[in-house]
């Protein structure tokens, strides 16, 4: 009899998938039937609002088929009900839980109706995240207890997620027995279930949830970046950052180690103090997207190896010395909760994997993040802080080290040095004809030679120098002689300007005077060259066991790389010469390595294999970084790029050879020249 | 080349597994590439003991092979050192990883060198249980890191033990990176691993570990019994016993759920009461075995539905209702942490499934124990508690119930009532002439008229009458005729006797007067009658559900049927007619089971699979039930066994037919008879 039923043709886009129906089907169903990508938390109640659709009329040569509008059925009371409560649909669209099929009919879903629909990246390099979260939500109705065929409520639960869901083999532990006889109660037997896709069953809730949340976190020596996300639509909810509170036991990383060594127990306070900072975060996270923090459901973590061995509560002392080795490199997943991680009760927490001592799952995130082994051209990836990451390579290979540059690039260990906060010097020109200088401050627009710049400063007074800052007077004060190729600052130039003056044995520069006084001194130019020779050392040493003498792109991660201006570091010889237009900062790759982690679980295995083949480069036991090393204290380093680079930041020689082979950037770049020339 | 190399016949008995070997090859390695089942923990180090061999010599013809003395390897220093350590090897025993094959010979494994070997279980009538733990020890050296090729402690841990132990896709938490750089380094990179057959490895030792130990617990209503085992030999170190401590909260387990309904937070009280009294009990067993708490790594449950809720922290209030709804009837395994259990960090707890709202875990357990599934007889197993839990089946069907005796049977709600304790009546014998009682009290063997009693009172007094003597008390009223077959004590023998006297409206009999006077009231009757009509009831109803009208065999578990003389409970119809030879206490039966599934994790699937089989049977909802109750208030219950049971007890009128045919037990009744008769 049923073979009679009359059937319609339905034809699915953007998929094409098409198929007979008969009369009277929802299009959700037919979408199921067909494996059509329609997404639905609340499996067809009309509740969650994902299945939404469109179904244009008109006439599809290309499907062959005519669609009616007749061919669809009446809006229901339970859409009018959905609008009410979420506002009404967009262009005429319907849930397909509640439409049926009443003829031929063309079904247009749209990308946010899909269930692995994309994530839009800011960066218009990059592809965009799939949204395929480790954790989704399913409504169901859970069969009431019956005397007469006893059973638990769990396993009635597990039916219906089975029999609605098609999930199976599902587990879970002890703290969902606590909350399920009053979730399954509370809304007459209908509750929303968060399934791990390891088929544990996380939460219940009763009735229909529909949000969950994850965080991504980025957990630095300085500071801690949150990243709150809706784990059911990709969206970023808010980022929230506060300082590392590890920080009153040691600026550093060597530091804190140290302070583990000579106080023991002290990585027990170093832990306690991140983890309580991190729960702060997460509170002011949720309260900003005005969610609970129990929503949140997932965390992902990306850490350096000191920290990321402190934040699980491992004694960090054996990544202070040789053989530097972790406890464990691989990735990891473990309940939040036994990290002391207040959010819902299983959140889930994943780390990114570690890579070796010294380079951490904050490397692994930059690679997730910018993918150097999906290119046959070679990147190099620089993640500066006290330690550089550095990462070489393309599809072929992939080589990893970490450099001991210190903290200077951070402004630390410098005599007006500061972290970038309001009121440091970010960006420093010399004039190469008078040695003197002009500069601009964090929070202020105006130059330190625009009038508009002294109206500020008893708002905004100078206070210090950032890093960015930092390298940009070393590199003019070379450019403009103050210093030498070795680094030395040029006392018979007093005659010339007496910013430059004795200190001691040695000169300094006197960049700035007032409430603050600064001066570049002999010191500070030095630890500048130990920091940039240490890093291109290490640039260096993977370039040779890559045995290449160039690099086709680069990519500075984290803050250093989003602040300082790519041309002074290769000025400076910070980085290998590269076509200056294939040089960028990476933003905080870290951060979104670990969204993407968070957001994509197929990104997890992804990053572990590709951490599995990094080749693992350890400077300390290479004689060749000590001859890098010290080739690298000299500034500059040779190169026609120099000459180019030179010529950009405006040198009072201008050469006319190659710049456009150099493929400088023109736009700002160009912009400065003008603004300079008219300065001048 | 090493094809040349000269080779020997070597046979294991008992297995007859033979192959050749070239020479030099240790025993361990030849019984590893044979499969034979040869237990070694240190893997070849000598150090675990577990690989003892004989090597006989002499003639085989069995197994066509001469074995002479020269042709096993001389004992080496490592044997030596062991037997300094733990005393010398029996029976000229060998290590099996020490010597070496150097010409054809015999290997027999003992028992106790077997992985899967077999621990003895008392009772006779039971097969023994096979050592077969989810959780075992391995000895391995793991790889001291290099920095040449970084990779964490973890992984080249996992390598050892897939190296040495071919365990592979080992997983782990948080709590073991916690504590393995100490434990890899303490001893120079030698460990033991604790690995669950799940593949999670739980813990780490720095060097060689040769014990861990897991406590099989029956929490009752009343009390909670543990029994620790050595899991490596099947041991049982010691067994130890605590009240429970929630009989403050009520005593019966329908109060401590109207606790819970009076005072919201109940639960947890009682929650942390039982875990509290667990983790006394597992130190108590610790401190008397003289191992640590933390060698304890493993723990099973069982428990009636409320106690099982209860520790779990589950809230019970949904069992003290109809529909009676678990929150969960499954098998479960958590980390026993996660129920605030203080043993290993990564202890493991095992909780037997439930079988229905009634029908707990320790029901699971006494059908683990007793297997009468295994039988074609049918058998009937009775726990009896405040409810009795009653199982009815064979190899075809099981059917179970649960009815609800109330506590009569435990000695409460009775006048002179009181738990089974020194000082307790229970044995009572009534001289049908004279209706003059004897008894005897727990703690004392001599009887109340023995001279040797009234000197033990007055350090040992009459306290009360426990549950086997009210039954005893109860029935001998009845065989004596001072109670009638509808229970009412007959008010005209107080002229016969001053001791039946009137009590109200009602009579009494007076069983003893002292400092504490005990009489058997109308009352008291009433109460063992409507457990027994309930008891018998429900038995009655699984027998109507199998369409049987006798038994084959009876068990009684738990403390009531150790205790009670399974006569009298025949004779006042608690339990069906049945051969008197094949009723049995079954002991701590829940215990055993509860043991079983400790020790052999085969059991677990076995015990969840045998319960997933069984039909529940709602008491509540049958209406034979009630019928069932009415007409099983009488006594006697009516039946040819009865009138045997009357004379073994020595009725004044004995029979002689049947007698034998009921396969009256002859030990203890010819004796007493005999006591009796001389008493006379």
């Amino acid at each position: 009899m049923s073979e009679s039923t009359e059937q319609a043709l339905v034809v699915f886009t953007p998929s094409g998938k098409r198929g007979q129906f008969p009369i009277g089907t929802s299009i959700l169903s037919a979408a199921r039937t067909l494996g059509v990508d329609l997404d639905t938390v609340c499996g067809g109640r009309g509740l969650c609002g994902r299945c939404q659709v469109l179904c244009p009329e008109g006439e599809f040569p290309k499907h062959n088929i005519v669609s009616r509008a007749e061919h669809l059925s009446e809006s229901t009371k339970v859409e009018a009900r959905y609008q009410r409560i979420n506002g009404a649909f967009i262009d005429g669209r319907r849930l397909g839980c509640q439409a049926n099929v009443l003829g031929d009919m063309v079904v247009d879903v749209p990308p946010e109706s899909q269930v692995h629909r994309q994530v839009i990246r800011k960066e218009a390099e990059h592809a965009n995240i799939t949204l395929n979260p480790a954790i989704s939500l399913h409504v169901v109705e859970v069969q009431q207890p019956d005397m007469h065929d006893p059973s638990g409520d769990l396993r009635r639960l597990k039916q219906a997620l089975e029999t609605e869901w098609n999930l199976t083999g599902l587990t879970t532990d002890l703290s969902l027995l606590h909350t399920l006889q009053e979730a399954l109660r509370a809304e007459n037997w209908q509750v929303t279930a968060a399934v791990h896709n390891d088929g544990r069953i996380l939460g219940v809730w009763p009735g229909f949830k529909e949000r969950i949340c994850g965080v991504a976190i980025d957990v630095g020596s300085t500071t801690i970046a949150a990243h709150l996300c809706d784990l059911i639509t990709g969206e970023v909810l808010g980022s929230n950052g506060a300082m590392n509170p590890q920080i009153r036991f040691g600026e550093d990383l060597m530091s804190r180690v140290s302070y583990v060594m000579m106080n023991p127990g002290g990585d027990a306070e170093m832990t306690t103090a991140v983890r309580e900072a991190i729960n702060q975060l997460l509170i002011d996270a949720a309260t900003e997207a005005n969610i609970d923090v129990t929503d949140i459901i997932e965390l992902t973590f990306v850490a350096n190896p000191v920290m990321h061995h402190l934040l699980l509560g491992i004694n960090p002392v054996e990544l202070g010395g040789a053989p530097f080795a972790l406890t464990t490199d691989e990735a990891l997943n473990v309940d939040a909760a036994s990290m002391g991680i207040r959010a819902h009760p299983k959140a889930q927490a994943y780390f990114l994997p570690c890579i070796a001592g010294h380079v951490g799952a904050d490397t692994a995130g930059v690679i997730l993040c910018e993918e150097p082994g999906k290119l046959d051209d070679i990147t190099l990836l620089v993640d500066v802080g006290t330690n550089a990451e550095i990462v070489l390579g393309n599809s072929k290979r992939l080589l990893a080290c970490s450099s001991p540059t210190g903290p200077a690039f951070e402004g630390a260990q410098i005599s007006g040095g500061q972290r970038a906060a309001p009121g440091a010097i970010e960006r420093v020109r010399i004039d190469p004809e008078t040695l003197e200088p002009r500069f601009s401050i964090i929070g202020c627009e105006a130059w330190s030679d625009d009038p508009e710049f002294e109206k500020q400063l008893d708002t905004l007074p100078v206070t210090g120098i950032c890093g960015s800052g930092i390298i940009e007077v070393v590199a003019e004060m070379f450019l403009a002689g103050i210093i030498d190729t070795d680094g030395v600052v040029q006392g018979h130039l007093a005659e010339k300007n007496p910013r430059i003056a004795a200190d001691g044995r040695t000169f300094s520069y006197l960049l700035h005077e007032g409430d603050v006084t600064i001066r570049i001194t002999q010191n500070d130019v030095r630890q500048i060259q130990l920091a940039k020779a240490a890093l291109y050392a290490g640039v260096r040493l993977l370039m040779d066991h890559m045995s290449i003498d160039k690099v086709d792109r680069i990519r500075l991660a984290g803050a250093f790389g989003s602040h300082i201006d790519v041309k002074y570091a290769m000025i400076l010889g910070l980085i290998p010469d590269c076509i200056l237009d294939q040089v960028a900062s990476a933003g905080n790759a870290a951060g979104t390595g670990a969204r993407i982690a968070l957001l994509d679980r197929a990104s997890r295995s992804h990053i572990e294999n590709v951490v599995r083949g990094v080749e693992k480069i350890e400077t300390a036991v290479e004689p060749k970084f000590q001859e890098h090393f010290v080739e690298a204290m000299a500034f500059p380093h040779k190169s026609a790029v120099f000459t180019e680079l030179a010529k950009v930041v405006k040198l009072p020689e201008p050469t006319v050879s190659q710049a456009d082979s150099a493929g400088v950037q023109r736009g700002r770049s160009a912009r400065r020249r003008r603004r300079r020339a008219a300065d001048n």
